[in-house]
């Protein structure tokens, strides 16, 4: 049992659950509770589990199967709540490998719909996002690079398990990564408020993308000109804009909405 | 100037941001930054404004027509940050009066669109869902006595100033009061997993309300009883919920599409 905080192990979570260039580096990040465990076992990304020694009593009494087919350590209660980053953790927490996603993939699939992430700030939004666009059936993600890490553990924990099922990738060069998309048949669809069309006004069948920009500038002048079309929810009272994740929801489920009246 | 956080203003301020018990003996509550100043004031609903003394003395030598026509105190700044509850405070903290709204109002407005929550126990969520609603055209929101306070300072914070906008109560009783929505030709839709409608596939024409439950477990089997129709919304892949703020707008901005429709 790893019974201090200085164990090497114990030290490279909470460096990784801190610092984004060491989940680069590795190609790893944590990911905390019990659904998030069985997910990555399930997914084939669990590299190694760190439980807590009263849910590992626990198991080992009451459910001896959970403790079978992957390697673990158990760390003494006090040690895990140092590093568990929750307000009520479930004792348990993950190192999980990185999946790697190709744009190829993204750009070839016949049926995509894909959310565009221009500079999105906040952790809770992004996660509720990737949970949203999994919901929507959205088949991935691009981001810009200044965006916040999809491996921020708040983001993980908002994905609700999504992290793992819906492929994404930070753009090296964004305005090209957007004109590539076009190039594959994608029609870039941008929410603005100056958008010319309400967004219920549109068709969105055949390929095609949502972008949605930072929440307090929105999209750039430059990607919004790259887009083929801007569009905007209407708003009634003094309301100037949605939260980024409202409105990205809103977007992706009128696409998805149509693409269920269509099929 | 205000210099000692031992002032009984200083201290009353911090009881009223963090107790709503506090906030319910004195019917007023605490709003920070100039957004959120500005709707007071105009709302009429502003008792006094705080002010840290850089913001003060900003304004008297470049906007001194912003320190006129209601009353204020000067903070040294040191006190103004213990009082302050963002991370980047703005210099301005108002003390404000809770707007009364009654229950026969939203009963009789002929176009009622209500959103009923029960149990929301997230801030931010429900801060989120206020503004969806102002910006989806809803005209009241009731909430059961077990959701969060509507002025706690973070439900405040992502209201974006819709907070001075919503008519809202909590319901004594909230079974009670759907049956009374009920009687006053207003259907309740409940957003349910096991719904047997799509919210897409249901008119939402006339006055109705949209019932979201708590984060967790979703609406009580009481409260879904009473409800006129279940409805849910599809999700694809593994997705087993959306948020609760992501439900809510979805639900309203469908019932605002539909309102758009066939205005």
């Amino acid at each position: 049992m790893i019974t201090s905080v200085s164990n090497p192990q114990i030290k490279n979570l909470i460096q990784l659950q801190n610092k984004s260039k060491a989940r680069q580096e590795q190609r790893a990040f944590v990911a905390e509770g019990i659904k998030m465990f069985e997910e990555s076992k399930e997914g084939g990304y669990l590299i190694k589990a760190y439980m807590g020694e009263t849910l590992y009593q626990q198991w080992e009494k009451e459910r001896p199967d959970l403790l079978e087919g992957y390697p673990y350590e158990v760390v003494s209660d006090a040690v895990f709540k140092v590093v568990a980053d929750t307000l009520t953790p479930q004792g348990i927490i993950c190192l999980v490998k990185k999946p790697a996603y190709k744009l190829d993939a993204l750009l070839n699939n016949p049926k995509a719909k894909v959310l565009l992430l221009e500079d999105i700030r906040d952790p809770g939004n992004l996660g509720t996002m990737v949970r949203t666009a999994e919901g929507a059936g959205f088949t991935g993600i691009i981001l810009t690079k200044s965006s916040v890490d999809m491996y921020n553990p708040k983001v993980i924990r908002s994905t609700m398990g999504a992290i793992y099922r819906m492929p994404f990738l930070y753009a090296e060069d964004f305005q090209e990564t957007l004109k590539l998309l076009q190039e594959n048949g994608i029609t870039i669809y941008a929410a603005h408020l100056d958008g010319a069309e309400y967004y219920d006004k549109v068709s969105y069948a055949g390929k095609c993308a949502i972008m949605i920009g930072n929440e307090a500038n929105g999209i750039s002048p430059e990607a919004a000109g790259i887009s083929d079309q801007c569009i905007k929810i209407p708003m009634e009272g003094s309301v100037e804009s949605l939260n980024a994740a409202i409105a990205a929801s809103v977007l992706m489920y009128e696409v998805y909405r149509q693409k269920r009246l269509n099929d």
